[in-house]
């Protein structure tokens, strides 16, 4: 393979580091380094740092740097690697990355480093597309997750379903041997509980892509009612108290974060929508109309008011967790009772009750309630795969003559054939297989790794 | 000194860095630091790596991480160190530097670890003034500068300076203590010599600002000329080969680089004005007042026209490296005559000539004709100390009784007594003495180094 090499940091610190790794890493940053002492990185033991200054051909200096060795395979990627850190200057990093490319490199695509990494069995598939995940968190919620998936939670999880697949298979494959003799080596009754034990499994693995899409992407959140109830002044009281630490942790403008708020380590994301009411005027009802569109979007509808009695037609929003806000008890009286389970009285002017509204929020979401060992999915690839995989058992179960009827199967028809359980057996181990990254195809490789960073 | 960490790179990229700084450097990290052979960073080698996770006090796992550790005085500040290498996650980075305060660190301030360098003799002020340059530079001539200056070539120039002045001093107070003797160890003619050829360097070096300044924020440059005349079609020629590069270093858009040009590793700035034309209208006129007062800005002043004579009094322009540009050769047929050293006929539509023109651009700036011996001066701080040691050597030699008439001092009158001279000295050797840092306040220390970015 050849040797590549990329900045792994963002210009504009006060350090930038440059990766190299492959077969002549060493050797190539040993061309272009020079310490006082003359030394010699390629005969360095790994996990050492060097001082010394990187140095074109002509023996002009470059920079001071530091330069950490890794020999193969106890790095990143499992091959011979090395690590130049240097001033975090653009031109500087420019200059050292087209002396390495004079040396050999080749600049590396976005995430080649960690497809390295995988190819050479580091880390799975998974794992890798954790470590994207990882760099692009951005709250605690999905930091945790990717830390888990990273760690290869998620994979062993994966395992044990494709190992019981597989023992299902062998045993099916051995009858097939002795298909003559018309043996039954597997009892069927045992077989069938198998397979609807990992239906349910890869079911409740589905399912959590519901929450693990919302940790990652943030919980999508509509407030809806009528203009004038105080709508914006609810988003500035939620951001009030959250803007200063997120702000810090992205770097990013006010302008860009303020429909996005960190609740207790979740983040919900506000999606705009205009005022709702009747209206006779043909433009502002088409406004309506795709302040309900989008709300359709949202997992999570606050309903706002500042009446004791909402009089919008909440039909539209089944399915979807509704909190009644009933906003304005700075000047507006309301009965005791409006207080409850889904219902909040609240003034975003003065600030009152905003707490409990977040708490609201947060118990919606059900994200705290997710257990360190839940394993959550939050990657559409996986979820695809998934679903991929429980379809092929659907089948299985369907091949040994069992149905559901309520929550349970029962054997309903005549079986097929072994071989042919087999075959959907080995189709559904396939599914699961490729989320780990044995049998993927190139295409799909390119597709992960295309959306990592360059450097990682 | 309390134990201070910051983020040494910026947030986005594939790997972060966190330095952390101070006696308890180590310890701190060891307390947030796991490995799977339960090392103990306190009892490791300065120059190693550790590959390992960072965990919080409930063991929490925040990221796999590598930590360089770097024992005292082997280290950036000379005190005891480490850097966390982690996965390039805001929130990985912020959760860790909670960690790290927890523990006792500091969040350092903008610049610190270089401050604590200086103070502990890594380097002198000149030098890490010349880190900060390094990190902003972006092009090859400001690299080339900022490197020389980070490498110690104008300290040993000022202190050869200022051991010529102390020898002088030494001299002068040695009669000071044998005053009432009434003897002269001195020779007073060498000591002028001495003292002139020191205002000879002094003058050089502040001279030298002029293009070292250049080279820092760029060369300034005015196009004027009538309207319509092409200007904006000659900027965007210039811009036609470089812009890539130019983007690709600053990761900048399109946007905000467009009037700094890159020719020859030198940036040029050019300066908006507007047509330049005689004009009745009292709302034109001003306009182009305002262009003449902006083109005075402008270090190299093209004088853009589309006729064979050019009709604009350049008085106003005195002392500017004027270039005559004359304009589409295209469709208007210029005598042979016009392309000589102060003058250049060209197509900015069809890009003849262009090259030509970068060439007198590059050749006005004398940039390229700077040395890697020479001694340039890039700092306003530094112009300003060489400026009052400047007034100081000149007052020494008229207390020498001595005057400049025409490129020679000579005796003029009666010289004052030694102390006196003594003093002047002192005075001058202190101004230099200030760009190194040897003698500087804490206002002074507090202003430099809070132009730093954060981590360096």
């Amino acid at each position: 393979m050849q040797t590549i090499c990329a900045n792994a940091t963002k210009a504009g610190g006060a350090i930038c580091i440059i990766r190299v790794s492959g077969n002549d890493a060493i050797s190539i940053t040993n061309r272009i380094f020079r310490s006082a002492r003359q030394k010699d990185l390629t005969l360095m033991a790994g996990y050492t740092v060097h001082l010394g200054e990187i140095v074109d051909r002509e023996s002009n200096i470059i920079d001071d740097a530091l330069v950490i060795v890794y020999c193969a395979p106890r790095s990143y990627t499992g091959e011979e690697s090395t690590e130049i850190m240097c001033h975090g200057s653009a031109y500087i990093v420019q200059r050292i990355i087209e002396l390495l490319m004079e040396e050999g490199c080749r600049l590396a695509r976005p995430g080649e480093f960690t497809e390295r990494a995988f190819m050479n069995g580091k880390m799975d598939l998974s794992q890798a597309e954790a470590v994207a995940d990882l760099i692009a968190s951005s709250n605690a919620a999905m930091h945790r997750l990717a830390m888990s998936q990273m760690r290869g939670g998620f994979s062993k999880e994966l395992k044990r379903l494709r190992d019981q697949l597989l023992q299902m298979t062998s045993l099916l494959e051995l009858e097939i041997d002795f298909s003559e003799e018309n043996v039954e080596f597997a009892d069927r009754q045992q077989l069938l509980t198998l397979a609807t034990d990992i239906c349910t499994v890869i079911e409740r693995l589905i399912q959590s892509f519901r929450i693990g899409n919302a940790i990652k992407n943030g919980v999508p959140v509509a407030i809806i009612g009528p203009t004038n109830t105080g709508k914006s002044t609810l988003l500035n009281a939620l951001l009030h108290d959250d803007r200063a630490i997120v702000s810090d942790i992205h770097g990013t403008t006010r302008d860009s974060i303020e429909d996005t708020i960190n609740i207790q380590g979740i983040t919900f994301r506000f999606i705009d929508t205009a005022g709702i009411r009747e209206s006779n005027d043909q433009i502002e009802r088409i406004g309506i109309e795709r302040s309900w569109q989008k709300a359709q979007e949202a997992e999570i509808v606050l309903v706002m008011t500042d009446h004791p009695d909402i009089d919008i037609d909440l039909t539209p929003l089944t399915g979807k967790h509704i909190i009644k806000v009933y906003n304005k008890a700075d000047i507006i009286t309301y009965p005791t009772n409006q207080n409850n389970h889904d219902s909040v009285v609240i003034s975003a002017k003065q600030g009152t009750n905003i707490d409990c509204l977040e708490q609201m929020l947060v118990d919606a979401t059900n994200i705290n309630k997710v257990e360190d060992s839940d394993i959550i999915v939050t990657n559409v690839r996986h979820v695809e795969a998934l679903q991929q995989a429980h379809s092929h058992i659907l089948r299985v179960i369907e091949d040994m003559g069992a149905q559901k009827s309520g929550d349970k199967y029962s054997m309903t028809h005549t079986p097929l054939s072994s071989d042919l359980i087999a075959l959907d057996l080995h189709a559904c181990t396939d599914a699961l297989s490729e989320i780990i990254g044995d049998v993927t195809s190139e295409d799909t490789l390119q597709n992960i790794f295309s959306h990592f960073c360059v450097g990682k």
